[in-house]
């Protein structure tokens, strides 16, 4: 792995195609590093220049006075390799190209992107971009960006008085996205380490720096936004090692729309990926998504005021003085799936002594203009954390005004002891800056959205339920189940679509047994199969040449054993008349599944996260509303439990309309199997279909009436082209 | 009616209550009058003052030096009734109560709160609140509030250069959020007109001041906080005055969670209502809803820019220099349901000749910096509004620097000529104050959050809409079907749950005969019936004491017209074992339906807003995911068709697993019927279920396979109080 270190801290730098003209970005880079106070030595290097903004300019970097540590590449396309190539002969350890024109810009551009990264990796370089908008060092004071977040007039790079003691570090696919992050965040004091935008990243990945990051042990927060992740297994090794340290990585998916990853491909050559997949490993992998630039930041300032004491649960008490926006934020903690539970009689017999009758207690506490005037902000919060009921405070204040807050101070300082449950502040009306500073000194994250505070105490509250999830165990088991061998081969010798019959024996191998049934070769086998069975049964024509069965006719249900000879020569008349060519395997006798939720259970394969199960409400008309949920696999029960509850029609499992409870925990048990068959055999099957699989009362299991494999065929090399 | 001029435009004014106590509210209410240049007469009065606040004091309202045109009262609840007495009695016309302690208190303050409103009716006075956080007329100064967000150090209550030329008022039953969106959107440069907060509305109600203000003709657009409608009439009558006459109404509605509905009940003694009920008399009236704050602020400034071009469709071009940047405007473009299409060829080609190849014309258009730094953003945003597959364009832009945009401005300034189309602008990083007069100055409104500045195209497209779909016709139908009276005598003789016999004889009056079948009561009177319809038919026993007929047996299905008689005994025999007392009516032959699409369809009653039409996916798995939309009634075809279409699994009507597109004609047409069936026994039915109704294929209609009618027996007379 190339040192980052030189990249990033660099003590002396060569900024290649350096100019004077500060209209031009080649100027604005070099016009940006030196009017922070960087102590590092910069080299501008120019062929035509001898000075470059009163710097004596070199004509290349291998006659610079030193090795520089770290060479910035603002020249055009076309130069950049053979520039590289010069920068690595000379010892340089670290560069950043800026230029565009590589593989966002077609096949030609493709190729020499592909040279930056042979480059990179012959001299061991740690190489940023091409494509990237530069980065900033904020404790080094090093900001090599044409950004105009870093313009010296936009303002100081780090608050007088930050929020907390932590630090935030952004990195960035998006250039102008990632300043934007560090600019929006400006008025809430946060102190930011790093912001790196990665372009193209030819070499120098996202994850790559979050995982430099967290050895260098100083960020506390990340905030990425992210049009890809180019490297999976690098992504989750990162993610899981970001979690166990308690570093929460927060995300903002660029292209999750049509037209936005439409826009993504053309852009910087990426495939966007399904957006569910995303969020399934995201979800997996404990990273936080957010929807909007400013849900980022909102986010950051939580983690930043009360990442020491994370949300046990979701229940939340609000304290306000203002019965209306009392109500809107219970509406907004509503809307993030928080609860705002009545609260308990103590509490609120505590609570009621303090305010007159036209207030309540029950929550949101409407503690009244008169009660917050009398005692302040502080004194109910107190009394509201109290409450065994509630996990988190959120205070709604008006901060227009500082002057109450001020008075309020000391008792809001001692509350932070007093409590470990975190108390969050929303100000309906815009906060004065003096009662920003007074809120963050006392180490209360402000907010200005209501929405935005909910999303944020949800976010952090889901966050320590990741972190509890994991503490104890890995991600992802990685042990192969002991049928894999047998599984394989019988993969490897079967045809592309696997019949029900066939898909079945080797489920079965793995332990999804739900439903196997006997093949009959003959009217005769057919029924004593259904005598033994001893109730109705269903006929299935088995061959790889009928996939849609019932449509040929070569499916009989509800047939009574007694029929079965009749049934068995129809449904096979029926296939033969239809497909006269079809090679039939036999015909499958399965007894009838009795009643009970139908669900779909699946494996579907994504580009780029591999094998991921999926599950979702069956029935013909529940399909058009998409009820589905995806999961990376391997999967444990807990897990599959969990995802089970994630279905936004969860409900059908429980006590419904006359229905006993369902058995789900036989159906986290298929999952679970289902996960690991998928995981191990990730290379050759792209589909695995259970539809539907019928979940019966708790005690009575499932059943799976029809089974699909489809095994995987085409070996992706690597990434799409934008040219695909 | 009262008067409401009275109140905001007073020529004299009495403050009942003043105080020269600065740290309490009576004395901060005078302060904040004092401290604008209202130009009217201010009257302290004061039973112990002499003098406040430098102002001569009178010690009651009926000794001024003239009868004040308006009166303040802020004094203890328990005095208000008589005080505002004595106001009445010295001819004042209008008076406002800020004091708590009234409805949302309990019984005795309820009953206060009803003294005032008879004395407000007494002597024609225009009375608002109680529990009221005061208002501000900004033209005329007068800020009669102790709201912080119009003390005179929060800032100029008019923008130095407003955008635009119209004004927003705003109207809160909140006062802390009233203001507060006045306070909030002080940095967007927006023209006030009113800001009035209505408290308890004893007497004078949110849209009494929208009418009013209608009639003002001098608001453009209003922002209501609603936490409840108190006269649906009115409400009506006036959003639909409003929507003629093309005044957008934004609304947030306060409450719409559980715990905010509960907050609501208890804080002003509403009872909140329903939120899917609220919504879909929004959606009729045109309505609309804005879920934060802070986008109640963007659609003003969006309607405020662009109010006389509304974008004609849903589609949408975005131009910007920074790709990522551009991906995630589209991302928020899809998440507020607009549609972001490849443009056209000739645009693309007109586009192309201007940017590098590493840009792309496709849409969002990346310009690239390179590109939009030589021809500026105005050029690309022209060529885009030429495509006649796009409504509106949204133009990112990065404000934080305004030289470039200064250079720009001419070109933006003609822009605005040259196209009808609206153009909306996002800045991904903070802009600074320059970019904002600029951009303001040339008409085009800033939005700093992409997804707030989507949804402001969306909500302007849906108004357009709205407009267009009410132009030409009442929004209510009023003339009773001539089934009416019969169908009223019926029901008035009937018991209270009807069979569904009696119920589909009921609807079939109407016209809704999806199935109406046959009573028999004999075997042999079953048996002709099923042989007349000569296919498999269902048996269902007609009881008014037998309401879940399947669970008793009650039910036959799928009987050949050969075993009717059997059938016949055998649900009879089974419905007298299990219901002895039973009054039997007879048994109900039908033809058995064809498969299809199973839908909900029925009518239930909303507390506030009546009967509502409510159209949901049927079958057993569909209900647990409540894919159910509401209207109100009656109902055209063409809005029930609309309906159909906002369910989120639609396209179950469509082509679908095999089947034909479903009859939604047949469908709409039963909705319509039912719709006006409900809207003519609005005070006689509580509910009316068909369920399941299975829709065919186009062309062979519906069936309703169930009915159920259940009488309104309990008359409620006005609003539930917080103690109920």
């Amino acid at each position: 792995m190339p040192d980052i270190g030189k990249l990033l801290w660099p003590q002396s730098v060569a900024v290649v195609g350096a100019s004077s003209d500060v209209q031009g970005l080649r100027g604005r880079i070099l016009q940006t590093i030196l009017s922070h106070p960087f102590a590092g030595r910069v080299y501008p290097v120019s062929r035509s220049a001898t000075e470059v903004q009163g710097l004596k300019a070199y004509p290349s970097v291998d006659i610079l006075p030193e090795p520089a540590d770290f060479a910035i590449l603002i020249i055009p396309a076309r130069y950049v390799p053979t520039e590289l190539e010069h920068c690595g002969r000379a010892g340089i350890k670290a560069a950043m190209i800026l230029s565009s024109g590589f593989a966002e810009e077609g096949e030609a551009g493709a190729l020499m992107q592909d040279e930056i990264s042979i480059i990179a990796r012959r001299y061991d370089m740690a190489v940023s971009g091409p494509n990237s908008e530069g980065f900033a060092n904020i404790p080094a004071a090093f900001c090599p960006t044409f950004s105009p977040a870093l313009d010296k007039n936009a303002g100081p790079i780090k608050p007088a008085r930050a929020l907390g003691a932590g630090h935030v570090s952004v990195i960035s696919q998006s250039g102008g996205l990632g300043f934007a992050v560090f600019d929006r965040a400006r008025p809430r004091n946060l102190a930011f380490r790093h912001i790196v935008t990665t372009g193209n990243e030819a070499a120098l990945e996202a994850f790559d720096f979050v995982d430099y990051m967290l050895d260098e042990g100083m960020t506390d927060v990340f905030l990425l936004l992210l049009e890809e992740v180019k490297s999976p297994e690098k992504f989750k090794r990162v993610a899981e090692k970001a979690l166990r340290v308690g570093k929460p990585i927060i995300v903002g998916k660029i292209g999750r729309s049509e037209p936005g990853a439409r826009a993504v491909a053309s852009h910087t050559a990426a495939l966007a990926g399904s957006e569910a997949s995303y969020r399934a490993v995201f979800d997996r992998y404990g990273l936080i998504e957010a929807k909007e630039l400013d849900d980022m930041i909102d986010f950051a300032v939580g983690f930043l005021a009360c990442g020491n004491r994370m949300p046990a649960g979701k229940r939340i008490g609000i304290c306000t003085a203002s019965g209306g926006a009392g109500v809107w934020m219970a509406d907004a903690c509503a809307a993030a799936g928080l609860e705002v539970p009545v609260l308990d009689d103590a509490t609120r017999k505590s609570i009621d002594v303090h305010i007159p009758s036209y207030g309540t207690s029950q929550n949101p506490v409407d503690c009244t203009a008169q009660g917050v005037h009398k005692l302040g902000y502080a004194t109910f919060a107190h009394l509201v954390a109290q409450s065994p009921l509630i996990d988190g405070i959120v205070v709604v204040v008006t901060a227009r005004r500082s002057a109450f807050l001020e008075i309020d101070l000391p008792k809001l300082e001692n509350l932070q002891h007093d409590t470990r449950k975190p108390i969050y502040m929303w100000t309906y009306t815009l906060p004065s800056d003096r009662s920003v500073e007074i809120l963050n000194a006392a180490g209360y994250p402000l907010f200005t959205s209501a929405f935005g505070c909910a999303r944020t105490v949800r976010a952090m509250s889901d966050y320590r339920a990741s972190q509890e999830r994991t503490s104890s165990k890995p991600l992802a088991a990685c042990r192969a189940h002991p049928a894999y061998e047998k599984v394989h081969a019988a993969l490897k010798a079967s045809v592309t679509v696997l019949s029900e019959y066939h898909a079945r024996s080797l489920l079965d191998a793995y332990g999804i047994d739900g439903n196997v049934g006997t093949l009959a070769g003959s009217a005769a086998e057919a029924e004593v199969a259904a005598s033994i069975i001893g109730r109705p049964v269903a006929l299935k024509v088995q061959s790889i040449d009928i996939l849609h069965k019932t449509e040929v006719g070569a499916v009989a249900l509800n047939v009574a054993p007694e029929d079965t000879r009749a049934a068995y020569e129809r449904v096979l008349e029926s296939a033969n008349r239809f497909v006269p060519t079809a090679d039939i395997q036999g015909v499958l006798v399965q007894p009838m599944a009795p009643a009970g939720r139908e669900v779909i259970v699946g494996v579907s394969r994504d580009e780029c996260w591999g094998p991921l199960l999926m599950l979702g409400l069956g029935g013909v008309m529940v399909e058009a509303v998409r009820d589905v949920v995806l999961a990376p696999v391997p999967l444990d029960h807990e897990a599959a439990l969990a995802l089970i509850h994630r279905l936004k029609g969860s409900a059908v499992f429980g006590r419904y309309r006359g229905m006993p409870p369902a058995d789900t925990g036989a159906l986290a048990d298929l999952m679970v199997k289902l996960s690991q068959f998928a995981f191990d055999h990730a290379d050759d099957v792209t589909e695995v279909d259970l539809n539907p699989v019928i979940v019966h009362a708790k005690g009575d299991g499932i059943t799976v009436v029809d089974a699909l494999i489809v095994k995987r065929t085409v070996q992706r090399a690597g990434h799409r082209t934008a040219a695909e």
